[in-house]
């Protein structure tokens, strides 16, 4: 039986591949978004865009009606101006995502996954691989707010009844990923490769990260909307290995096949040395693992950016 | 040497004994807040009040300018109410604490003690005594926003060096507790029996929490106002023992000398079957132990409650 599923955020990097696999598994599809239009290459069989802010409260409860699931792909900035800005972060996840829970007419059969920031929300790791269960002290406004979302979706459940699930998601990097807003360190730094220009690092290059290919990503995120009876709501999906970004820059300039200027930058206040998620929990609960091969995952990006080049 | 103190949100109950507190040792204090107006017995000397608004920004940056140590007691509703308007209560805790910190013009020599909640930050407690690092799991968004306040706290500190501590307090009473929101079961509970009324008690009256006497709640919010070079700085305040609503309502018959009706209403959503605070940590970082004994607290409330039968 197909589903009719809703995707808020869905015109991102993230939500472009979750589409076409949603696709592929014949759902039908509503994707929203301020960047929900389709691109040349995307089938439009099924899906319906409809390029919309989520503060647009009205809209989006019509929208939402008629699915009975969605995915909460909606995050407003990254980390960095994040902190610069928390109170517009606040608004534009929290109060909007709290609105939008309010207009659900609660309680339902809708089930909603959200996708919070394993990278952030745990803030500075006490320990590494870093368990759903270690404290919560995030370094940036981004983290915090994504945590309030998880906390408010753990009310509507506790309150109404709401059927979620919470994947706190590593590096996620592959096809379709444009590097913007600082993030997105493979996507950055090979497109800076095919262009000709120096990897911007931010620090002296030994932060550490979970890099995980966008189709484990998806693959958890069906996986997440699929699982009935589900025990422990809150997972971290990542790789479980940790890769410094020097490491990163060493692999893109094996790849590219040349050497790569580096252009090291002072390190952001937002940026947590290290994070590497314990990923044994998704295993049990969705019966997940990571299956595309570190060195596969970086061609098939190469080859997508090679293709991209231009595109932004 | 003293210290010009704001006590914001200095008009309620532990508010007002607090001051009295700042006092005794010598304090210049500045209070501030919407119920910020001196009763008949408090003493005026060296002592501002200004009642205002806290999200009256320009005003309350201002009053902070000249103090060096900030107690923020405010809460803008009781978790009944917060999960009733989850956004009116995020806006009143999170958005006007955000506002406020951006103006305190950080990095500074600035000391803040922020008032959080033992008894709703935790959610529903996987095991008792409670310690700081039980997952938060909040059933109120009051729970909820406490919690983002003290992250955004974490997050100043981080950025800023704002030199923070968050005492999350359990349910404290005494005297100049009016029973105000469907709060203070001690104060709700004598007020009823001195007026002949019955006592309201919300489900079976199974429900456990932690009660301290107001003056241990005010020597622990000293001492954090005091202590130098502090390690962890989110630390639990209570009495470490649980005592259900049915023995509230016995001691308080008790101490009234003859049977008090009851009235039982329907369980509220907001509430957790049981919380019990782990005080271990305030021990060790505070110097800090509970010292009035149960029954003296009780007598002292009771007291207190007999000469102000009238007051609400």
């Amino acid at each position: 039986m197909t589903t009719q599923v809703l995707v808020l955020g869905g015109g991102g990097f993230i939500g472009r591949n979750l589409c076409r696999a949603l696709q592929r598994e014949g759902h039908d599809i509503v994707v929203y978004g301020r960047c929900a239009s389709p691109s040349e290459t995307d089938d439009r069989t099924r899906v319906t865009w409809i390029a919309g802010d989520f503060s647009d409260h009205d809209r989006v409860a019509a929208v939402a009606a008629d699915c009975s699931l969605i995915y909460h792909l909606i995050g407003s900035t990254s980390p960095v101006q994040s902190n610069a800005d928390p109170i517009g972060d606040l608004n534009a996840t929290v109060v909007d995502t709290l609105t939008f829970l309010q207009r659900l007419r609660l309680p339902s059969e809708k089930r909603l996954v959200f996708v919070s920031s394993g990278g952030t929300v745990y803030g500075v790791p006490r320990s590494l691989p870093v368990g759903e269960d270690h404290p919560t002290d995030p370094i940036s406004a981004y983290g915090i707010n994504k945590l309030t979302v998880e906390k408010y979706l753990h009310l509507n459940r506790h309150l109404h009844g709401l059927d979620h699930r919470v994947l706190r998601l590593a590096n996620p990097f592959g096809e379709h990923q444009v590097s913007r807003r600082q993030q997105g360190v493979v996507a950055a730094f090979m497109r800076a490769a095919l262009r000709g220009e120096p990897l911007v690092i931010w620090g002296d290059g030994n932060t550490v990260r979970d890099y995980i290919h966008i189709d484990d990503v998806v693959d958890a995120l069906l996986r997440a909307g699929r699982v009935e009876g589900i025990g422990e709501r809150v997972i971290n999906v990542g790789s479980g290995v940790g890769r410094s970004v020097r490491e990163i820059a060493d692999a893109v300039e094996a790849i590219a096949g040349h050497p790569l200027p580096r252009e090291f930058r002072p390190a952001r206040a937002s940026d947590v040395p290290a994070v590497v998620l314990d990923i044994t929990r998704a295993a049990a609960v969705l019966g997940w693992r990571p299956r595309v091969p570190w060195e596969e995952a970086l061609r098939r990006s190469w080859d997508w950016h090679r293709h991209h080049q231009a595109g932004d």
